[in-house]
Protein backbone atom coordinates (compact mmCIF):
# COMPACT_ATOMS: atom_id res chain seq x y z
CA UNK A 1 0.00 0.00 0.00
CA UNK A 2 1.86 3.44 -1.17
CA UNK A 3 5.31 2.04 -0.38
CA UNK A 4 6.87 4.48 -2.77
CA UNK A 5 10.25 5.00 -0.45
CA UNK A 6 10.68 1.13 0.25
CA UNK A 7 10.45 0.94 -3.62
CA UNK A 8 12.53 3.13 -4.62
CA UNK A 9 15.19 4.33 -2.10
CA UNK A 10 17.72 1.44 -0.74
CA UNK A 11 18.14 1.49 2.71
CA UNK A 12 21.13 0.16 4.84
CA UNK A 13 21.77 -0.29 8.27
CA UNK A 14 24.79 1.14 9.32
CA UNK A 15 26.03 0.65 12.99
CA UNK A 16 24.82 2.99 16.09
CA UNK A 17 26.50 5.93 16.37
CA UNK A 18 28.21 5.94 13.37
CA UNK A 19 25.72 8.24 11.54
CA UNK A 20 27.73 11.48 11.61
CA UNK A 21 27.41 14.18 8.40
CA UNK A 22 30.43 13.63 6.27
CA UNK A 23 31.07 10.17 8.12
CA UNK A 24 32.47 6.90 5.61
CA UNK A 25 30.57 4.34 6.19
CA UNK A 26 31.93 0.80 5.45
CA UNK A 27 29.28 -1.58 4.74
CA UNK A 28 29.02 -4.99 6.19
CA UNK A 29 29.17 -8.40 3.84
CA UNK A 30 25.16 -8.56 4.94
CA UNK A 31 24.61 -4.81 3.47
CA UNK A 32 27.42 -4.84 0.76
CA UNK A 33 25.25 -8.43 -0.48
CA UNK A 34 21.89 -6.22 -0.32
CA UNK A 35 23.16 -3.10 -2.49
CA UNK A 36 24.66 -5.45 -5.19
CA UNK A 37 21.01 -7.48 -5.56
CA UNK A 38 19.49 -4.14 -5.83
CA UNK A 39 22.07 -3.03 -8.31
CA UNK A 40 23.82 0.03 -5.84
CA UNK A 41 25.71 2.47 -8.39
CA UNK A 42 28.29 4.91 -7.27
CA UNK A 43 26.85 8.16 -6.82
CA UNK A 44 23.23 6.89 -5.86
CA UNK A 45 21.60 8.33 -2.88
CA UNK A 46 20.61 5.55 -0.15
CA UNK A 47 19.03 5.90 3.25
CA UNK A 48 20.94 4.15 6.11
CA UNK A 49 19.30 3.51 9.06
CA UNK A 50 20.76 2.86 12.44
CA UNK A 51 18.09 1.00 14.64
CA UNK A 52 18.53 3.93 17.56
CA UNK A 53 16.66 6.62 16.19
CA UNK A 54 19.18 8.36 13.51
CA UNK A 55 18.29 8.36 10.07
CA UNK A 56 20.86 9.06 7.04
CA UNK A 57 21.32 10.26 3.72
CA UNK A 58 23.69 9.16 1.86
CA UNK A 59 25.90 8.69 -1.45
CA UNK A 60 27.24 5.77 -2.54
CA UNK A 61 31.15 5.89 -3.68
CA UNK A 62 33.72 3.56 -5.13
CA UNK A 63 36.59 3.67 -1.99
CA UNK A 64 39.88 1.21 -2.55
CA UNK A 65 38.37 -0.50 0.15
CA UNK A 66 35.34 -1.80 -1.61
CA UNK A 67 31.63 0.65 -1.72
CA UNK A 68 31.50 3.03 0.90
CA UNK A 69 28.32 5.18 1.74
CA UNK A 70 29.49 8.67 2.66
CA UNK A 71 26.99 10.86 4.72
CA UNK A 72 25.32 13.80 3.92
CA UNK A 73 23.00 14.85 6.44
CA UNK A 74 21.16 12.68 9.96
CA UNK A 75 18.25 13.32 11.38
CA UNK A 76 16.92 12.18 14.83
CA UNK A 77 13.62 10.38 15.17
CA UNK A 78 11.70 10.50 18.44
CA UNK A 79 11.54 6.90 20.32
CA UNK A 80 8.12 5.65 19.65
CA UNK A 81 5.40 5.51 22.50
CA UNK A 82 6.63 2.02 24.16
CA UNK A 83 3.97 -0.80 23.01
CA UNK A 84 5.24 -4.94 24.00
CA UNK A 85 3.62 -7.66 23.13
CA UNK A 86 4.37 -10.82 25.58
CA UNK A 87 3.45 -13.61 23.56
CA UNK A 88 2.98 -17.42 24.42
CA UNK A 89 5.89 -18.76 22.81
CA UNK A 90 4.29 -21.16 20.24
CA UNK A 91 5.25 -22.01 16.73
CA UNK A 92 8.40 -20.54 15.78
CA UNK A 93 7.31 -19.88 11.69
CA UNK A 94 3.74 -18.06 12.96
CA UNK A 95 6.32 -16.34 15.52
CA UNK A 96 8.36 -14.51 13.00
CA UNK A 97 5.58 -13.89 11.41
CA UNK A 98 4.83 -12.03 14.03
CA UNK A 99 7.41 -10.29 14.35
CA UNK A 100 7.73 -9.10 10.92
CA UNK A 101 4.75 -7.57 11.26
CA UNK A 102 5.80 -5.71 14.76
CA UNK A 103 7.58 -3.81 13.06
CA UNK A 104 5.42 -2.68 10.73
CA UNK A 105 3.02 -1.95 13.19
CA UNK A 106 5.13 0.19 15.26
CA UNK A 107 6.02 -2.50 18.18
CA UNK A 108 8.66 -1.94 20.08
CA UNK A 109 8.98 -5.23 22.11
CA UNK A 110 8.55 -8.69 22.07
CA UNK A 111 8.91 -10.26 25.12
CA UNK A 112 8.48 -14.48 24.14
CA UNK A 113 6.82 -16.76 27.50
CA UNK A 114 7.08 -19.80 28.30
CA UNK A 115 3.71 -20.65 28.52
CA UNK A 116 2.65 -24.10 29.38
CA UNK A 117 0.17 -24.92 26.02
CA UNK A 118 3.31 -23.99 24.11
CA UNK A 119 5.34 -26.32 26.05
CA UNK A 120 3.75 -29.04 24.13
CA UNK A 121 4.85 -27.63 20.34
CA UNK A 122 7.28 -29.22 18.85
CA UNK A 123 8.13 -26.10 16.47
CA UNK A 124 7.49 -23.63 19.15
CA UNK A 125 10.02 -20.82 19.39
CA UNK A 126 13.45 -21.74 21.21
CA UNK A 127 17.06 -19.50 21.90
CA UNK A 128 18.39 -21.10 19.13
CA UNK A 129 15.85 -19.14 16.90
CA UNK A 130 16.53 -15.39 18.07
CA UNK A 131 19.00 -14.24 16.48
CA UNK A 132 17.32 -15.46 12.79
CA UNK A 133 14.02 -13.08 14.33
CA UNK A 134 16.03 -10.55 15.06
CA UNK A 135 18.01 -10.35 11.47
CA UNK A 136 14.64 -10.72 10.24
CA UNK A 137 13.11 -7.71 12.52
CA UNK A 138 15.98 -5.83 10.98
CA UNK A 139 15.15 -6.21 7.09
CA UNK A 140 11.51 -5.03 8.41
CA UNK A 141 12.57 -1.99 9.70
CA UNK A 142 14.82 -1.29 6.84
CA UNK A 143 11.71 -2.01 4.20
CA UNK A 144 9.14 -0.35 6.83
CA UNK A 145 10.57 3.17 6.83
CA UNK A 146 10.64 2.79 11.11
CA UNK A 147 14.08 4.41 12.52
CA UNK A 148 14.14 2.13 15.81
CA UNK A 149 15.02 -1.70 16.08
CA UNK A 150 12.38 -3.99 17.84
CA UNK A 151 13.60 -5.07 21.40
CA UNK A 152 13.36 -8.77 21.34
CA UNK A 153 13.70 -10.54 24.46
CA UNK A 154 14.71 -14.13 24.73
CA UNK A 155 11.54 -16.53 26.17
CA UNK A 156 11.40 -16.23 29.27
CA UNK A 157 8.88 -17.56 32.21
CA UNK A 158 5.63 -15.92 33.07
CA UNK A 159 6.23 -15.51 36.75
CA UNK A 160 9.92 -13.75 35.75
CA UNK A 161 7.95 -11.31 32.76
CA UNK A 162 5.80 -10.22 35.69
CA UNK A 163 8.03 -9.64 38.22
CA UNK A 164 9.26 -7.11 35.90
CA UNK A 165 8.21 -2.84 36.62
CA UNK A 166 5.99 -2.33 33.63
CA UNK A 167 4.36 1.11 33.47
CA UNK A 168 0.97 2.36 31.23
CA UNK A 169 -2.11 -0.16 30.15
CA UNK A 170 -1.99 -3.34 30.40
CA UNK A 171 -4.24 -5.86 28.44
CA UNK A 172 -4.56 -9.50 28.41
CA UNK A 173 -6.31 -10.67 24.92
CA UNK A 174 -9.25 -12.84 26.29
CA UNK A 175 -12.52 -13.49 24.20
CA UNK A 176 -15.09 -12.88 27.11
CA UNK A 177 -12.80 -9.28 27.92
CA UNK A 178 -14.06 -6.03 27.08
CA UNK A 179 -14.74 -4.79 23.07
CA UNK A 180 -13.53 -1.25 23.90
CA UNK A 181 -10.19 0.33 24.67
CA UNK A 182 -9.16 3.27 24.87
CA UNK A 183 -5.42 5.22 25.53
CA UNK A 184 -4.01 8.58 25.01
CA UNK A 185 -1.57 8.85 22.36
CA UNK A 186 0.74 8.78 24.98
CA UNK A 187 0.15 5.78 26.87
CA UNK A 188 2.81 2.83 26.74
CA UNK A 189 1.11 -0.26 26.38
CA UNK A 190 1.67 -4.05 26.97
CA UNK A 191 -0.48 -6.69 25.62
CA UNK A 192 -0.35 -10.52 26.62
CA UNK A 193 -1.39 -13.13 23.97
CA UNK A 194 -1.50 -16.56 25.13
CA UNK A 195 -0.44 -19.61 22.88
CA UNK A 196 -2.31 -21.38 20.10
CA UNK A 197 -5.00 -23.00 23.00
CA UNK A 198 -4.91 -20.14 25.37
CA UNK A 199 -3.13 -19.25 28.65
CA UNK A 200 -4.37 -21.86 31.04
CA UNK A 201 -6.63 -20.68 33.93
CA UNK A 202 -3.75 -20.32 36.21
CA UNK A 203 -1.59 -18.47 33.86
CA UNK A 204 -4.83 -16.13 33.31
CA UNK A 205 -5.23 -15.42 36.72
CA UNK A 206 -1.57 -14.31 37.44
CA UNK A 207 -2.09 -11.65 34.36
CA UNK A 208 -4.70 -10.50 36.27
CA UNK A 209 -3.05 -10.20 39.56
CA UNK A 210 -0.83 -8.24 38.33
CA UNK A 211 -2.98 -6.23 37.14
CA UNK A 212 -3.78 -7.01 33.18
CA UNK A 213 -7.20 -6.15 31.79
CA UNK A 214 -8.84 -8.71 29.93
CA UNK A 215 -9.97 -7.18 26.06
CA UNK A 216 -11.64 -8.83 23.55
CA UNK A 217 -9.58 -8.19 20.12
CA UNK A 218 -12.32 -10.12 17.57
CA UNK A 219 -15.42 -12.04 16.82
CA UNK A 220 -13.83 -15.59 16.45
CA UNK A 221 -10.92 -17.34 18.19
CA UNK A 222 -7.31 -16.35 16.69
CA UNK A 223 -4.43 -17.92 15.98
CA UNK A 224 -1.80 -16.15 18.38
CA UNK A 225 0.32 -14.36 15.97
CA UNK A 226 -3.47 -12.77 14.27
CA UNK A 227 -4.16 -11.56 18.19
CA UNK A 228 -0.89 -10.10 18.44
CA UNK A 229 -1.77 -8.39 14.71
CA UNK A 230 -4.73 -7.10 15.56
CA UNK A 231 -4.24 -6.03 19.38
CA UNK A 232 -1.26 -3.53 17.16
CA UNK A 233 -4.05 -2.17 14.89
CA UNK A 234 -5.36 -1.84 18.09
CA UNK A 235 -3.64 0.27 20.00
CA UNK A 236 -2.57 2.30 16.62
CA UNK A 237 -6.35 2.96 16.37
CA UNK A 238 -6.86 3.82 19.94
CA UNK A 239 -3.69 6.59 20.28
CA UNK A 240 -5.06 8.50 17.14
CA UNK A 241 -8.20 8.35 18.18
CA UNK A 242 -6.91 9.48 22.11
CA UNK A 243 -4.75 12.67 19.88
CA UNK A 244 -7.98 14.10 18.85
CA UNK A 245 -11.02 13.11 21.42
CA UNK B 1 -5.92 -16.96 22.77
CA UNK B 2 -7.84 -18.53 24.65
CA UNK B 3 -9.35 -20.88 21.48
CA UNK B 4 -10.53 -23.45 24.16
CA UNK B 5 -13.95 -24.82 21.36
CA UNK B 6 -11.10 -25.52 18.48
CA UNK B 7 -8.90 -27.27 20.39
CA UNK B 8 -11.62 -29.93 22.25
CA UNK B 9 -14.19 -30.12 19.87
CA UNK B 10 -13.80 -31.56 16.14
CA UNK B 11 -15.52 -29.18 13.49
CA UNK B 12 -16.17 -30.62 10.19
CA UNK B 13 -17.78 -29.16 6.90
CA UNK B 14 -21.04 -30.58 6.25
CA UNK B 15 -22.67 -29.34 2.63
CA UNK B 16 -25.07 -26.44 2.59
CA UNK B 17 -28.94 -27.66 3.08
CA UNK B 18 -27.43 -31.06 5.11
CA UNK B 19 -27.64 -30.04 8.07
CA UNK B 20 -31.13 -30.79 9.81
CA UNK B 21 -31.83 -32.87 13.28
CA UNK B 22 -32.16 -36.64 12.91
CA UNK B 23 -29.80 -36.29 9.25
CA UNK B 24 -27.42 -39.00 8.99
CA UNK B 25 -24.19 -37.22 7.53
CA UNK B 26 -21.88 -38.83 5.41
CA UNK B 27 -18.05 -37.22 5.78
CA UNK B 28 -16.20 -36.56 1.85
CA UNK B 29 -12.73 -38.29 2.18
CA UNK B 30 -11.21 -35.43 3.28
CA UNK B 31 -13.08 -34.47 6.57
CA UNK B 32 -13.05 -38.57 7.20
CA UNK B 33 -9.14 -37.79 6.94
CA UNK B 34 -9.22 -35.20 9.46
CA UNK B 35 -11.06 -37.20 11.61
CA UNK B 36 -8.64 -39.94 11.69
CA UNK B 37 -6.28 -37.24 11.91
CA UNK B 38 -7.68 -36.12 15.02
CA UNK B 39 -8.54 -39.71 16.22
CA UNK B 40 -12.54 -39.34 16.24
CA UNK B 41 -14.24 -42.08 17.62
CA UNK B 42 -17.82 -43.64 17.90
CA UNK B 43 -20.17 -41.42 19.98
CA UNK B 44 -17.83 -38.75 20.25
CA UNK B 45 -19.38 -35.33 19.72
CA UNK B 46 -18.33 -33.13 16.81
CA UNK B 47 -19.07 -29.58 15.78
CA UNK B 48 -20.71 -29.43 12.29
CA UNK B 49 -20.70 -26.29 10.35
CA UNK B 50 -22.26 -25.70 6.45
CA UNK B 51 -20.61 -22.28 5.76
CA UNK B 52 -23.94 -20.82 5.20
CA UNK B 53 -25.15 -19.85 8.74
CA UNK B 54 -26.13 -23.56 9.91
CA UNK B 55 -24.00 -25.27 12.69
CA UNK B 56 -24.78 -28.58 14.08
CA UNK B 57 -24.36 -30.82 17.02
CA UNK B 58 -23.58 -34.37 16.23
CA UNK B 59 -22.40 -38.00 17.48
CA UNK B 60 -19.93 -40.10 15.51
CA UNK B 61 -21.43 -43.40 14.39
CA UNK B 62 -19.92 -46.59 12.82
CA UNK B 63 -22.44 -47.53 9.23
CA UNK B 64 -21.78 -50.22 7.59
CA UNK B 65 -20.77 -47.46 4.91
CA UNK B 66 -18.10 -45.85 7.08
CA UNK B 67 -17.70 -43.17 9.95
CA UNK B 68 -21.13 -40.63 10.12
CA UNK B 69 -22.18 -37.84 12.15
CA UNK B 70 -25.88 -38.09 12.92
CA UNK B 71 -27.06 -34.77 14.00
CA UNK B 72 -28.50 -34.18 17.42
CA UNK B 73 -29.29 -30.48 16.94
CA UNK B 74 -28.92 -27.26 14.64
CA UNK B 75 -28.50 -23.16 15.28
CA UNK B 76 -28.63 -20.71 12.27
CA UNK B 77 -26.48 -17.89 13.10
CA UNK B 78 -27.04 -14.50 10.88
CA UNK B 79 -25.14 -13.48 8.08
CA UNK B 80 -22.29 -10.77 9.42
CA UNK B 81 -22.56 -7.35 8.54
CA UNK B 82 -20.87 -7.24 4.95
CA UNK B 83 -17.36 -6.44 5.14
CA UNK B 84 -14.94 -6.84 1.30
CA UNK B 85 -11.51 -6.56 1.26
CA UNK B 86 -10.55 -5.54 -2.24
CA UNK B 87 -6.61 -6.66 -2.65
CA UNK B 88 -4.13 -5.76 -5.59
CA UNK B 89 -3.61 -9.44 -6.19
CA UNK B 90 0.25 -9.77 -5.16
CA UNK B 91 2.63 -12.50 -3.81
CA UNK B 92 0.33 -15.63 -3.45
CA UNK B 93 1.76 -16.95 -0.23
CA UNK B 94 0.85 -13.93 1.29
CA UNK B 95 -2.39 -13.69 -0.08
CA UNK B 96 -3.22 -17.08 1.44
CA UNK B 97 -1.89 -15.57 4.49
CA UNK B 98 -4.49 -12.63 4.32
CA UNK B 99 -7.23 -14.99 3.23
CA UNK B 100 -6.75 -17.29 6.53
CA UNK B 101 -6.59 -14.09 8.37
CA UNK B 102 -9.61 -12.69 6.84
CA UNK B 103 -11.28 -15.52 8.07
CA UNK B 104 -10.53 -15.25 11.78
CA UNK B 105 -11.39 -11.46 11.92
CA UNK B 106 -14.90 -12.06 10.27
CA UNK B 107 -14.31 -10.51 6.51
CA UNK B 108 -17.13 -11.86 4.40
CA UNK B 109 -15.43 -11.67 0.91
CA UNK B 110 -12.78 -10.89 -1.02
CA UNK B 111 -12.16 -9.55 -4.16
CA UNK B 112 -8.25 -9.89 -5.73
CA UNK B 113 -7.98 -7.60 -8.35
CA UNK B 114 -5.36 -6.97 -11.28
CA UNK B 115 -3.57 -4.06 -10.13
CA UNK B 116 -0.56 -2.70 -12.45
CA UNK B 117 1.50 -3.19 -9.92
CA UNK B 118 0.99 -6.92 -9.06
CA UNK B 119 1.72 -7.61 -12.88
CA UNK B 120 4.93 -7.58 -12.32
CA UNK B 121 4.96 -9.95 -9.62
CA UNK B 122 6.30 -13.74 -10.57
CA UNK B 123 4.93 -14.71 -8.07
CA UNK B 124 1.32 -13.35 -7.98
CA UNK B 125 -2.01 -15.18 -7.64
CA UNK B 126 -3.53 -15.96 -10.54
CA UNK B 127 -6.71 -17.99 -10.94
CA UNK B 128 -5.26 -21.34 -10.43
CA UNK B 129 -4.58 -20.73 -7.17
CA UNK B 130 -8.30 -19.76 -6.15
CA UNK B 131 -9.34 -23.59 -5.60
CA UNK B 132 -6.54 -24.17 -3.08
CA UNK B 133 -7.06 -20.81 -1.44
CA UNK B 134 -10.82 -21.72 -0.78
CA UNK B 135 -9.83 -24.39 0.71
CA UNK B 136 -7.61 -22.78 2.95
CA UNK B 137 -10.34 -20.68 3.95
CA UNK B 138 -12.54 -23.52 4.46
CA UNK B 139 -10.39 -25.05 7.31
CA UNK B 140 -9.59 -21.66 9.16
CA UNK B 141 -13.82 -21.19 9.08
CA UNK B 142 -13.56 -24.61 11.04
CA UNK B 143 -11.18 -23.49 13.30
CA UNK B 144 -12.13 -20.27 14.46
CA UNK B 145 -15.84 -20.72 15.01
CA UNK B 146 -17.43 -19.28 12.24
CA UNK B 147 -20.49 -20.42 10.67
CA UNK B 148 -20.21 -18.45 7.32
CA UNK B 149 -17.88 -19.57 4.80
CA UNK B 150 -15.86 -16.86 3.11
CA UNK B 151 -16.30 -15.52 -0.66
CA UNK B 152 -13.17 -15.81 -2.56
CA UNK B 153 -13.86 -13.95 -6.00
CA UNK B 154 -11.54 -14.61 -9.34
CA UNK B 155 -9.16 -12.22 -9.28
CA UNK B 156 -10.46 -9.47 -11.84
CA UNK B 157 -10.01 -6.17 -13.50
CA UNK B 158 -10.27 -3.13 -11.33
CA UNK B 159 -12.58 -1.34 -13.61
CA UNK B 160 -14.77 -4.23 -13.06
CA UNK B 161 -14.57 -4.52 -9.89
CA UNK B 162 -15.28 -0.87 -9.38
CA UNK B 163 -18.52 -1.02 -12.20
CA UNK B 164 -20.19 -3.48 -9.56
CA UNK B 165 -22.85 -2.29 -7.00
CA UNK B 166 -21.99 -1.24 -3.75
CA UNK B 167 -23.32 -0.68 -0.23
CA UNK B 168 -22.16 0.76 2.89
CA UNK B 169 -18.43 2.52 3.51
CA UNK B 170 -15.78 2.55 0.94
CA UNK B 171 -12.18 3.14 2.02
CA UNK B 172 -9.23 3.25 0.06
CA UNK B 173 -5.82 2.31 2.53
CA UNK B 174 -3.12 5.17 1.58
CA UNK B 175 -0.51 6.48 4.26
CA UNK B 176 -1.73 10.07 3.29
CA UNK B 177 -5.43 9.38 4.55
CA UNK B 178 -7.63 9.94 7.69
CA UNK B 179 -6.64 8.33 10.57
CA UNK B 180 -9.75 7.97 12.26
CA UNK B 181 -12.52 6.00 11.02
CA UNK B 182 -16.11 5.83 12.25
CA UNK B 183 -18.63 2.88 11.60
CA UNK B 184 -21.92 2.24 12.75
CA UNK B 185 -22.02 -1.35 13.53
CA UNK B 186 -24.74 -2.56 10.81
CA UNK B 187 -22.50 -0.80 8.40
CA UNK B 188 -21.08 -2.80 5.61
CA UNK B 189 -17.55 -1.77 4.24
CA UNK B 190 -15.36 -2.34 1.78
CA UNK B 191 -11.58 -1.59 2.03
CA UNK B 192 -9.12 -1.79 -1.14
CA UNK B 193 -5.40 -2.15 -0.18
CA UNK B 194 -2.83 -1.41 -3.06
CA UNK B 195 -0.09 -4.64 -3.83
CA UNK B 196 3.46 -4.06 -2.91
CA UNK B 197 4.18 -0.68 -4.42
CA UNK B 198 0.67 0.79 -3.66
CA UNK B 199 -1.63 1.30 -6.24
CA UNK B 200 -0.68 4.02 -9.28
CA UNK B 201 -2.01 6.89 -9.47
CA UNK B 202 -4.21 6.66 -11.86
CA UNK B 203 -5.57 3.58 -10.37
CA UNK B 204 -5.95 5.53 -7.11
CA UNK B 205 -8.01 8.43 -8.59
CA UNK B 206 -10.38 5.82 -9.89
CA UNK B 207 -11.08 4.76 -6.21
CA UNK B 208 -11.38 8.16 -5.24
CA UNK B 209 -14.01 8.91 -8.82
CA UNK B 210 -16.40 5.93 -6.86
CA UNK B 211 -16.17 7.48 -3.84
CA UNK B 212 -13.53 5.58 -1.77
CA UNK B 213 -12.12 7.52 1.29
CA UNK B 214 -8.31 7.58 1.97
CA UNK B 215 -7.59 6.20 5.41
CA UNK B 216 -4.45 5.33 6.76
CA UNK B 217 -4.05 2.34 8.82
CA UNK B 218 -0.84 2.59 10.49
CA UNK B 219 2.02 3.87 11.17
CA UNK B 220 4.95 2.95 8.54
CA UNK B 221 4.57 1.41 5.29
CA UNK B 222 2.43 -2.05 4.98
CA UNK B 223 2.76 -5.05 2.68
CA UNK B 224 -0.31 -5.56 1.55
CA UNK B 225 -1.28 -8.41 3.94
CA UNK B 226 -0.29 -6.35 6.91
CA UNK B 227 -2.35 -3.62 5.57
CA UNK B 228 -5.41 -5.81 5.19
CA UNK B 229 -5.25 -7.22 8.58
CA UNK B 230 -5.03 -4.01 10.02
CA UNK B 231 -8.13 -3.01 8.20
CA UNK B 232 -10.10 -5.46 9.23
CA UNK B 233 -9.06 -5.62 13.10
CA UNK B 234 -10.20 -1.59 12.35
CA UNK B 235 -13.92 -2.25 11.06
CA UNK B 236 -14.22 -4.56 14.06
CA UNK B 237 -12.78 -1.89 16.25
CA UNK B 238 -15.15 0.84 14.73
CA UNK B 239 -18.12 -1.24 14.73
CA UNK B 240 -17.87 -1.82 18.45
CA UNK B 241 -17.77 1.46 19.26
CA UNK B 242 -20.71 2.44 17.02
CA UNK B 243 -22.75 0.36 18.64
CA UNK B 244 -21.82 1.68 22.10
CA UNK B 245 -21.57 4.85 21.06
Amino acid sequence: MGGGRAASVITLFAAPGSLQAGASIELDDAEAHHLRVRRGQAGQRVRLVDGSGTVGEALLEMRPAGIQAVVASVTRVDHPVPLTLAVGAGDRDRFALLVEKAVELGATEIAPLEAERAAAVATRLRERNMDSLRRRAREAMKQCGSAWELTLREPQRLEDFLGQPRTGAAWLANPEGEALVELKASDAVTVAIGPEGGFTESESKEFLKAGFRPVSLGPYTMRFETAGLVAMAAVWQARRRGEHG
